[in-house]
């Protein structure tokens, strides 16, 4: 599959997020460190391409793999998925209370022409 | 710039978001509806990349386009991003219960040998 080239930190990490396998080796990592094997087991896939996942994971910041033991278990790293969630939630937000202020301005305008009516029947 | 093609609406939505072209058109979008023009005056691109920019965000439906007005102006959806922030919250939270409860553990171990040692002592 094609690899973006993203240039900064967001993009690589939600070019790292846009793949299902890489996605279900970070849920597999929220219950804890795993070796590549052990991440590899539930696909159906070549270890050099599971690999190559990881290197997109790793060059992510998503996860970072120990230096020390042999197998070089993987764990998650929060710092990323933290600066993802920020950005979409603060962007959310601002659409949202947007969306907010348009119904208020609404309401605001059909109260106004309702009392505009009535006392035009009086 | 070559794109990886997903096959489901989560990784349809981080490869939108994996761009910072993308990403600072959404951001304009939070202020209100923008036609293409508009949208594209930031940036210094063909109006072809952008229209493609686009194609890429409609697709994964973080945003629409209004089928009536000539312009036919972009406005944001909300649901994409939800969903988004909703798996990487999931996760995170998951991650950091790991680490949280891993903390106690190595405190509760560390408070028992101290509690033995004192034990010796006497």
């Amino acid at each position: 599959m094609p690899m973006p080239t993203p240039t900064d930190q967001l993009s690589e990490t939600f070019a790292a997020l846009a793949d299902p396998t890489r996605r279900a080796m970070l849920a597999r990592l929220t219950k804890g460190e795993a070796s590549v094997q052990e991440l590899a087991k539930p696909f159906k896939m070549s270890l050099p391409a599971i690999s190559k996942h990881l290197k997109v994971l790793e060059k992510s910041g998503l996860i970072e793999r120990a230096r020390v033991a042999q197998s070089r278990p993987c764990r998650l790293q929060t710092k990323p998925i933290k600066d993802a969630v920020e950005w979409l939630e603060h962007h959310r937000k601002l659409w949202e209370d947007r969306l907010d202020n348009l119904d208020a301005y609404l309401a605001e305008l059909q109260k106004n022409q309702k009392q505009n009516e009535t006392e035009k029947e009086k």
